[in-house]
């Protein structure tokens, strides 16, 4: 069965198998990484300081932004996914740099990103120190944009290594739809399936940050997940022990875009379904990280991590999905 | 009167008003920061330790790449425009990240642009610590590839400030014409006045880095300046004081490149016109700054600072260029 993804251009195991292929080349590199291709973020050791890098864009969200006039939210989206991919390793973010490649100088886009960019930091506490601006006409249509981060202070790595059967699994409130899952989205407007009139307060929310959620229960947790692209099924690059999550009723854009034509298993492989980001904690500070979270954002206990293996999710129509 | 380079869609102007408002935008950030937009990295001052952060792209080259097959010469200029870019101001490169936007999988882009990535990394001695690859139809046409590099040990920032009348500039020899230009370039090979079937070789080369070369006198140079957009244009980054210089007969392309319709003056804007890289030194320390380039890269001395200022350089043909 093709996936309604595939359809809309993007193939994820087409994807997969070239970061397998990128992983294992880039690894030829390495002599002081920590942490490599693969995780959240990249560590490397620099005289015993470890720093972390994370470079990620968002995707074809431009190509709505550039549709509604709504561009300020793709800055916050840029730095969003970035730092909430450094504190998932633990690191906290310090500066951040951005690359936009434009068809043609665009006076709208470029305030409206740098904008978003500054509100994203300012949120973050990182400091935007430098950046490109390309002007690219038989390359980039509309515009790209993409960051990275640099992270330090990573005193443990928060890979999962350490993530065990018993361990609770927390989720944190999501602002809607973040940065992942656009060429679908835009696929199923384009057909005339999902209005984008309708829908488009909610599709161009910017990506929650969880900087400071993430940073105020980090001695308590062992391992954090940012649930981007893959959504869900990216959840074994923590453990490979089984996880069983019960998902609470998502906002109502998610079930829009299921009526829209998207299977009920794939939403949870493409989409966050308002969960923005897991955390995994062992089951003596699980009451002690809900509060501390709690003061930022939503939190939801979603189950645990069990013996065996594999990813279970029942769903907020109480299927069972094996991700 | 419009430059060809306009004329083949950037317009150097309007690109610089917009990195200026960026400058002014980003500037509100800045909390640790030593050195922010418009230099040729940005430094963050972390505890006392120094991290610098670069990001920059490759251009249209990729779209050149694809026509000619030669995909691996992008991927070295990636790191090289970063790499580069980072020891100007006298960083030390550690670690990279890479970005690669593409319209559909291509395992031929992605095989060639890590294979020159990871050349780059070995001969910049720095690790490739991740990276991102997006598939996005609709806002890529081809490739684009950019890449942030983190460099560190910056004993001393050399942004120029002590560059002085009577300081020594010296020029090294750059592999062709690198990673700028490409715009103007494809214009004239789809104009039919510069033929891409002849000079594919010399408008394939990759980027020459400069990392072992200008890590080898950084304790006795005041500035280094990589020569990319907006070519010597863009020296009075360096210093407000006058800076002449005679320049050397560049290789064959440049001249076939200019003989195809581009203005002397404008050549000299935009190219390297055979000179990658430059750097200030004093009088007393030249000679071992250049007997120690000398091991791995041509140079030549260029010209002086004095009092007053612009940018005066004599052509190899002997006009005199106010930049």
């Amino acid at each position: 069965m093709v996936s309604e993804y595939k359809k809309a251009g993007v193939d994820l195991n087409k994807v997969k198998e070239i970061h397998d292929y990128i992983a294992k080349e880039i690894s030829s590199t390495y002599r002081n990484v920590l942490l490599g291709a693969g995780h959240y973020s990249g560590v490397i050791n620099f005289n015993g300081v470890k720093l972390a890098l994370h470079t990620d864009g968002v995707g074809t969200k431009t190509l709505l932004a550039l549709k509604s006039g709504v561009i300020e939210s793709v800055g916050i989206d840029c730095v969003a996914m970035n730092v909430n991919d450094l504190v998932s390793i633990g690191a906290k973010p310090l500066a951040l740099v951005d690359y936009l490649a434009m068809e043609r100088p665009m006076e709208d886009v470029v305030r409206g990103v740098m904008s978003g960019l500054i509100k994203g930091a300012v949120e973050s506490d990182v400091e935007i120190i430098g950046g490109e601006t390309a002007i690219m006409r038989d390359v980039i249509n509309g515009f790209d944009l993409s960051c990275t981060a640099l992270g330090i202070d990573v005193n443990e790595i928060k890979d999962g290594h350490d993530v065990k059967p018993g361990d609770v699994v927390l989720g944190l409130k999501s602002n809607g739809i973040h940065s992942n899952g656009y060429s679908l989205i835009r696929k199923l407007i384009n057909d005339g399936k999902l209005s984008f009139n309708d829908w488009k307060d909610e599709i161009m929310k910017p990506t929650r940050i969880y900087v400071k959620p993430i940073l105020s229960v980090l001695n308590m947790i062992k391992a954090a997940a940012h649930i981007t692209g893959g959504s869900f099924s990216k959840l074994n690059r923590v453990t490979r022990y089984r996880i069983e999550l019960k998902m609470p009723e998502p906002q109502d854009v998610f079930k829009e875009i299921e009526k829209a034509g998207v299977p009920h298993e794939e939403m949870y492989r493409v989409f966050n379904m308002g969960i923005g980001m897991v955390v995994f904690t062992s089951p003596e500070y699980k009451d002690d990280v809900i509060r501390s979270i709690r003061k930022f954002v939503e939190v939801y206990e979603l189950g645990k991590v069990s013996e065996g293996n594999g990813i279970i999710i029942q769903t907020y129509k109480n299927t069972i999905l094996h991700l």
